[in-house]
């Protein structure tokens, strides 16, 4: 069953992506009422027609649909466990940014309390929330997720990954991790040129159009990772060891520090000493995780 | 003064590369002479209407421009060294992968002996040269990169970074190192996933998009560490160093070694730690070098 019309919902946790998520629910029809530990956070959402509640247990008694976004797991659990008896038959929908087993774990305790779950990763900073370019990873409930899809849609680009609670998370954490890490990447190159002059914006220039191509060949280099099959034409671990050999003494002689690039060097080392030089250098995968026992 | 026509051109090494060079060259109507250390690797170029040299001295007597592709530095030197004398006038395009100092060092040797002296480093592998996808960024004697232009032009996009004969594999290194890392960040969140039975595949549909979005904040990014001034609105430190402790437990609690990503969140944790929690996170690259003093 999906709504099709507007539903009471509840924002507990007013900070800015709270806050967006209110405004979006709002502009979409829905009755909104609101909800912050520390008050004075409300007053444009209640100019904008928000109810104000007092306190989170009056926030949630009359909503179909609670959306949670505080700062972290255990804020949500000293907020919501007082909440169980009045949230029964509710759905919680959890933005907080938590991790896949915290998520699990307050599925569990809602599962326990009769409180139909959804966990959700939100992929979009506070200004993007409502624009199809936000991208929400959920996983838990199908049943709700379904349900309440029109007003979920209201946020970005809403996605149903599973069943698992923890697989938006999960989700959620490994592309911020790739993120993270790639912006240390383009901090590196940055750094070896910074000494001769380079600006950071004249490298950005370049490294920017550069990563998107290669970006480009990371579907075929995942298909050899779920083949299992590290036979390669294209470049294997010896020919990757040396271009790192060469990357990381150039980065020296540049004067940037190692603290990014020697440890993916050292992943590279692993798989060759292991005896898998002439393997595809994708390889590497197997030494962050193995694969699972395949059927 | 711009070659006009067809002009010898001699290639030195005929791995994969050499051998895409010198297909660009006769492509583009140049009379072309190849050699290699062992032989047999020429007969497809000289169906195609190559010369084939007997001796590296011979190959490169009658060439304007001698391009040299071998396997690394040492290579380069024990091949053109001895040829010194014959090389005299002549302009050499060394496309060997080396590092800015062995580049630097080249290029003053050819400065000793009266040749001109052009280093590039080719962004692209051997099936790309040719197109203009294929960039490759020279550095050097600019006089000589202005001359030979037109042959140039057919190994791909020709870009001319400076008259330092090390900037253009300092580019190169800088580049190849951000796509290792790039990649590597993309094989960490694979070994999150992985254990939850999420194929390398699924991953690359989502990461692909994401990472694409997210080298659009590059440019910004760079516009503040050029500024060096930190001050933020968007994301401190602190609030990076809480992302990346949740980063770094989830990928434990999923079963992925941290090898990847443990470093990252370590640079940012120096920064934290040196006093700078409410300052930007690109204020991690002061960590990799520090920025030239300001004129």
């Amino acid at each position: 069953m999906t709504e099709a019309r507007p539903i009471p919902v509840t924002v507990l946790g007013l900070g800015a992506m709270g806050r967006a998520l209110a405004t979006a629910l709002l502009d979409g029809g829905h009755p909104t009422t609101v909800w912050n530990r520390t008050p004075g956070r409300d007053t444009q959402l209640v100019d904008a027609g928000a109810k104000s509640a007092a306190t989170a247990d009056a926030a949630v008694a009359s909503a179909s649909l609670v959306v949670v976004c505080l700062l972290d797991h255990a804020s949500v659990r000293a907020v919501v466990d007082p909440l169980a008896e009045t949230l029964r038959g509710r759905t919680v929908v959890n933005l907080t940014s938590t991790t896949p087993n915290e998520a699990r774990e307050t599925a569990e305790w809602a599962h326990r309390h009769g409180i139909a779950y959804l966990d959700g990763g939100i992929m979009a900073v506070p200004e993007m929330i409502g624009q199809p370019e936000a991208t929400i990873l959920y996983s838990g409930d199908e049943t709700a997720f379904t349900e309440h899809r029109p007003a979920l849609d209201l946020f970005g680009s809403a996605e149903h990954l599973g069943a698992d609670p923890g697989l938006g998370a999960l989700y959620d954490f490994a592309l911020l991790a790739a993120m993270y890490v790639m912006f240390a990447g383009v901090f590196h190159g940055t750094a070896m040129l910074r000494p001769a002059g380079v600006s950071a914006t004249e490298f950005a220039n370049r490294v920017v159009p550069w990563l998107t191509a290669m970006l480009q060949t990371v579907p075929a280099q995942a298909a050899t990772v779920d083949s299992g099959d590290y036979s390669t034409e294209v470049q294997d671990l010896d020919f990757t060891k040396a271009a790192l050999d060469a990357i990381v003494r150039a980065s020296s002689e540049a004067g940037a520090e190692l603290d990014v690039i020697a440890p993916i060097q050292s992943l590279v080392y692993r798989q060759v000493m292991a005896g898998h030089g002439a393997e595809a250098f994708q390889r590497m995968v197997e030494t962050l995780a193995p694969a699972p026992a395949r059927v």
